[in-house]
């Protein structure tokens, strides 16, 4: 599949499939953009799973996204760029909301939202294509911080490889609210409840280099993760 | 090979090799136990991939370690059990520390800490051998909370699986401290630095069947991840 390929598809690849249908308490799984692209929006970092020779690799890796467009990148020579080109690969955001404690072990859990995608990926070459998917990457994490910078030099952009993942299949998994004991002689003298988390953003620490005068700049307040 | 194989390993699997020798930026690799075991024992979540098919598939999972044994487990009828089973995985566990911003886009990045195994999962079949597998997972998230709830019941112990991941591999990624804008002509009239991020645990929320004189248990104070 060319990532210029805009051609319609058959099938919705959002639908549940065998491939991205959430069997284990099928109610958490939602199949809808809206739910999906809410998750991918929210995360840092993404595990891309691949096959190398016959071994499943996983590695963490910075993404974004335009639309049904899923970028990826890393360095041209990289085994994660040369390993997935062309290949399946499946990819895995989480955002982990806090424990749930319950009166039990079997019953503890996390609140969490999870997406995993199936697709399958293709380098692009087209230089302003990559530079298109290079700034949908940044922007995934800092929106605005690629009109505050130079522009990317050519020889940086030839030695990124950049990925895009055509979607073949797509889920969200989400665990919400308290623990649910689901058995008889629940012993109410042991507490539960939910020990939430979340990401903190710390103050902005300048570089040695940075001069007393320059201020922080304004893409450092639209960060906002976790 | 057999969880319960306790015979001394050929080489020492945490040694690079070609399957985890990190190569790009490979200063910021490390094989060592004590870096990668501080990795996992501060992430929540592992992201495991396997191969099903022909597709890899990578899924998120709580997970638990004694040693060099590491633990995870599912629903006994799931995919992620039932597909890994006696096959390869490999799991990555990732912390984010902070945004990376430099003054090109090509050295903005972020400061993490990453843990990458490859390994063979077995499942567990003896029932004290899993009991000790869901203690560590259980252990992982909360420790101390094994002890402050009912023993898991025997049909909830069968309706689990258990998997030992035995590690053939592993490796560590970590990144620190300031962007390093590499290049002639930097204008520091632009800001660059790091903006750092933590995980936060908030007040614990007790379910609605909590008697008020129950109070928080020991084990919530021993929350900390991230």
């Amino acid at each position: 599949m060319n990532h210029k390929d805009k051609s319609p598809q058959p099938s919705d690849p959002f639908a549940p499939a065998r491939i991205n249908r959430v069997r284990q308490i099928s109610e958490r799984g939602h199949y809808d953009r809206e739910s999906i692209f809410a998750i991918l929006d929210r995360g840092l970092v993404a595990h891309v799973a691949f096959v190398d020779g016959d071994r499943p690799v996983v590695m963490p890796m910075a993404y974004g996204r335009d639309g049904d467009r899923f970028f990826i990148h890393g360095a041209k020579k990289s085994r994660a760029v040369r390993a997935t080109q062309g290949f399946a690969v499946s990819i895995g955001v989480t955002l982990v909301d806090g424990l749930v404690v319950a009166r039990s072990i079997f019953e503890s859990s996390m609140n969490y939202r999870s997406v995993v995608l199936h697709g399958h990926a293709m380098e692009i070459d087209d230089h302003n294509e990559k530079l298109h998917a290079l700034r949908c990457i940044s922007e995934h994490n800092m929106p605005g911080r690629w009109s505050e910078v130079r522009a990317p030099f050519d020889s940086e952009v030839k030695r990124t490889g950049v990925l895009e993942v055509a979607i073949d299949a797509a889920s969200a998994k989400i665990r919400r609210g308290p623990p649910l004991d689901d058995y008889e002689e629940i012993d109410l003298s042991v507490w539960s409840g939910v020990v939430p988390m979340h990401t903190v953003i710390g103050q902005a620490i300048a570089d040695s280099s940075v001069p007393q005068d320059v201020p922080v700049p304004a893409s450092l307040s639209g960060i906002s993760k976790g």
